[in-house]
């Protein structure tokens, strides 16, 4: 495959929360020039009373990003961005490291830098960017809260949406300052995508954390355009919620939906996670990508991926070693 | 004057709040070997919040000593650690630094590590250290509050002591950990003191930040014992509240009544700030302190000293240069 002028490949990985964290915690054992762009479409938790109070970007995302791509060597710094406050008063819950996100927010204004300086705190070999430099509204069209089963419902917000007892038809985004527009993207974040060795879609909830990506128009572009590799990696287990029930090969189905031009290399998943892996390779093939099958999940702890395995699957994706595909 | 074994003046400077930023605003121009020994009795603002809901030392004075001791090479930081959140919501008025400071309580749980971690932050040259290792609570005799003009009340709480309309006669101070007890000195603090070339008490809110260091017993002790030269700062205003119409040899009244056995070497007070400077002689002298009488006050900022007359005037007291004495 191509790399950097350096012969280092310059991997980005686009999503958000525990998925996003998995493919960079793996990403950094095969590279050092990983750059991770990171959904900011978030309305719960520490992060959305942060969007709700100071009407900044959500910042846990991307403080999760920074986590995983952080230096041993700066572990007090990453545990007490990762840390929250306990009790039941104004602050319970919020992570320290979301609260230092919404300071620097406020004190450099521009997300590009404060990531960067939080980079250089966390002792982070990359870069954490956001997908765009605006918070984002969400809202999907949901199937099966009614009586009527082909009734369908715009539910609005990213928690909202991930919770939905119905089923997700489709994701929306818009841009939350002032008027519903059309999302921003990040130039940085655009630029990435399009000087990028190898481009990694998933795992994570796939409506909120990674479809949103796709809905953002000049990432899209990028990502349809990048002569990067573009490597899909499938959940271990349905998410409860959003996709409760979706088969892997449903998940692709979804992908082509919201983005029809996208042309995928490689879809990677667990071989455990896959019912019907004839399924799944005819679906990748639709797109244009081969399958590999391979064990991932970290053991004991359903829905997790382990790091190690995955980094060496990405790694006979990357190199497309046909010995290891199925 | 004595010094440590490189040459290097070693300085502490005893205090809180703007006081003790003017006294280490100073100091940093004089010499690289500051430790900031900080009260830690405040329940008000920010900190009183923090306090109150997590149970941790307050935060507010030792963040105002960090950044007056901060590197300029690293002001984003020390920007950030001052910024308040604005609005109207659950962070409205806390500082992020005091959030970083909880933060870091909570994970390290020793608060010299704590310090010593956001002294590296901040590029801090120097130390800063908190008087005790768990939060204090001051109380006070006040007169004047009542139609009997000599009836004392208890008046409980900094803030409360720092803005009664009464008079403050004497203060108290109590560990408020669990059982009223006496407040233990943070060892790093003492030994600081005792091995330091120059102490600094003032300027600063007299009861409220000046006062509580000799409070602490083994403070106290190791403030009559060290062998270091004992400089008084006073302030250019009364505070109001808490000093109000006091002059400035009241101020060395109240020192000595909380403190028989402290002798003085040297009192500094601004020229344009002491209507009667044979009483302040007087008051010194009964101290053991030489008086100087300099123009140290920060030009159309009233009450605020100005760092580098401030520093000047200590080189002239550190180095006994009486053609500077009046």
């Amino acid at each position: 495959m191509s790399t950097g002028d350096d012969g280092t490949v310059r991997a980005v990985a686009l999503g958000g929360g525990h998925g996003l964290q998995a493919t960079l915690s793996a990403l950094r054992r095969i590279t050092s020039e990983v750059t991770a762009v990171v959904t900011v479409a978030d309305d719960g938790g520490s992060s959305g009373r942060l969007r709700r109070e100071l009407g900044l970007l959500p910042p846990g995302d991307l403080r999760k990003a920074l986590a995983a791509l952080s230096d041993t060597d700066r572990r007090v710094w990453s545990e007490v961005f990762e840390h929250r406050f306990g009790g039941n008063g104004a602050l319970a819950g919020h992570s320290v490291g979301n609260l230092v996100l919404a300071g620097l927010l406020e004190v450099l204004g521009d997300p590009v830098a404060v990531l960067d300086q939080a980079c250089e705190l966390l002792g982070v070999r990359g870069r954490v960017l956001p997908m765009s430099s605006t918070p984002l509204d969400m809202e999907g069209d949901v199937v099966g809260l009614d009586s009527d089963p082909a009734a369908i419902r715009t539910i609005r917000g990213q928690v909202a949406l991930a919770s939905t007892p119905g089923r997700v038809k489709q994701v929306r985004l818009y841009s939350s300052n002032g008027e519903r527009g059309e999302p921003k993207a990040c130039p940085q974040a655009v630029q990435a995508v399009l000087e990028a060795d190898v481009v990694l879609l998933g795992p994570g909830s796939w409506f909120t954390s990674v479809l949103p990506h796709l809905l953002v128009p000049e990432l899209h572009e990028a990502l349809v355009n990048t002569s990067a590799r573009r490597v899909v990696v499938l959940n271990l287990v349905p998410q409860p919620g959003e996709t409760a029930g979706f088969s892997p090969e449903q998940h692709l189905d979804v992908l082509s939906q919201h983005a029809p031009a996208l042309r995928v290399d490689a879809v990677l998943a667990d071989a455990d996670s896959v019912p019907t892996p004839d399924r799944l390779r005819a679906a990748a093939a639709g797109l244009g990508a081969q399958t590999l099958l391979d064990r991932v999940a970290l053991p004991g702890m359903p829905g997790r991926h382990d790091p190690e395995a995955l980094a060496a699957s990405l790694t006979a994706a990357l190199e497309r070693r046909t010995d290891r595909w199925r």
